[in-house]
């Protein structure tokens, strides 16, 4: 299941808007060397960016957790500019933002006053007002490090996750640790059983998702019960529904893992109510 | 304990040597977006490569591990003229080599038909004979991925364990997962009780470093026991000595981890005797 992307037409790299073929980087930055850097994904919608503040405190808060300082304040100025220069203002889009320690000779440990490589592109996407189609999903040993809480570029883990559930025409692979679901490839998890909402907390192990918090919010507001809990593997077949959450994922239903039917619903009625809210949420933006 | 490092002069980067000032990639290398390439790091002494082969073979099996296909044999064919254009040919240097899967739109599954991006360089570095300095180290849980046995760009938790190290006025920090310990952040980890030399055996969890492998060799030649066994972390302090092992490390010993005294001797007559043999294959070269 190999999703299209597609270049943009212009990056912001340093202060500088610049067409994507003359955005270039020096081979001893330290993103390219040690995968030394951080990101977000943000999504525009009728011009407003979706819980944009949300996504800048997590930049900060992935920057501080590797000690790379940058002003995320910079950076967010220069975001009208980029879409403006893209074609893309007041467009539906998704923006990349990556951060990396920038340029010095290679050695392991924080060089002393690199300046970060600032790194911004944008490119035209309407997503779904509700994503219609569950999606089947590959379930594999969680075998990525401990920090999965900071959303860092050293991300061959979730590559080769990922590709393992593309070559078996799945769109993700949902990671077990120690037995218990955490969470996907690039996006979080969600079970649903008899009406309780379960999903893994946001401990080191998982990614905190925006739409995951998203999601938890409008639970709330729809008195829907959420266990902050992990599923046991053993019992992801028991669950009534199944669902994946992500950015351009927004809330996505999962049919089957390894192959197998996950319930008896293709699409739950509490999945369906979250969708229908979340779908709200972008509406009332 | 920071390390002094030098950008080199020139950079082999796919098929040609530029200055290194020159040398830019695309931010849409998928190395510098994912962490999604494989490196190897070579000494060549006296004008010979330091068990040059051993370093091929590995980097083939750390780009078939993750997928990526790239001829070898081009980039060995290749050496000779980066070091004539780097001023190093006949000199003792150290080899960076690095292949990432190329450029590609952002996507984490494997994009189809990518040239993948081969970079070398090199720069001047006479290796002592023999490293006499023993040198402190810190011990943290091991919170990297679960194939440290692939030698990939995606280095950010070992950049974090080394700065970690570079903090504490140490050399390198060591890892124990589960209570045992594993490897260092950059070396591997070896210890000397009564006679006996212990060090993880090269599963998933470690890298086996050519220097280990050396270090092994030369247990054998020299008629050392060698228990391949991981050390329980609440062991280390009664070890009569402790190394580690790398390319610019070769063997070191240690003599401290985190502040504590780890043995009555500064260098053991085990490091010693191992230190004298690995000069002896050096100088044989």
């Amino acid at each position: 299941m190999k999703k299209k992307s597609y270049y943009p037409s212009n990056v912001y790299l340093n202060g500088e808007i610049v067409r994507a073929e003359a955005a270039k980087i020096s081979v001893f930055d330290r993103g390219f060397i040690f995968g030394d850097g951080v990101y977000e994904v943000m999504a525009c919608i009728k011009g407003h960016f979706f819980y944009k503040q949300a996504h800048m405190d997590r930049l900060k808060r992935s920057m501080a957790a590797i000690g790379l300082q940058a002003d995320v304040r910079v950076l967010e100025a220069a975001i009208p500019g980029l879409l403006q220069e893209s074609g893309l203002k007041g467009k539906d889009c998704l923006l990349y933002i990556q951060v990396t320690r920038g340029m010095a000779p290679r050695q392991h440990s924080y060089p002393v006053g690199t300046r970060p490589t600032v790194m911004m592109y944008a490119w035209p996407k309407v997503l779904p007002d509700q994503n219609p189609n569950p999606v089947p999903v590959v379930l594999r040993e969680d075998f990525r490090w401990s920090r999965c809480d900071i959303k860092m570029t050293s991300l061959l883990g979730n590559v080769m996750a990922n590709q393992n559930a593309a070559e078996q025409g799945c769109y993700e692979t949902i990671f077990e640790r120690a037995g218990i679901i955490t969470e996907a490839s690039h996006s979080n998890v969600f079970f649903v059983k008899e009406g309780v909402v379960y999903t893994h907390p946001a401990d080191h192990h998982i990614l905190d998702g925006i739409t995951r918090q998203v999601v938890l919010e409008l639970c709330e507001k729809l008195e829907i019960d959420v266990h902050l809990q992990g599923i046991p593997a053993v019992d992801i077949f028991d669950m009534d529904e199944a669902f994946l959450t992500g950015t351009s994922t927004q809330i996505t239903p999962i049919n089957s893992i390894d192959g197998r039917e996950l319930h008896t619903y293709q699409q739950g009625p509490v999945t369906q109510k979250l969708q229908q809210a979340f779908s709200g949420v972008k509406n009332s933006l």
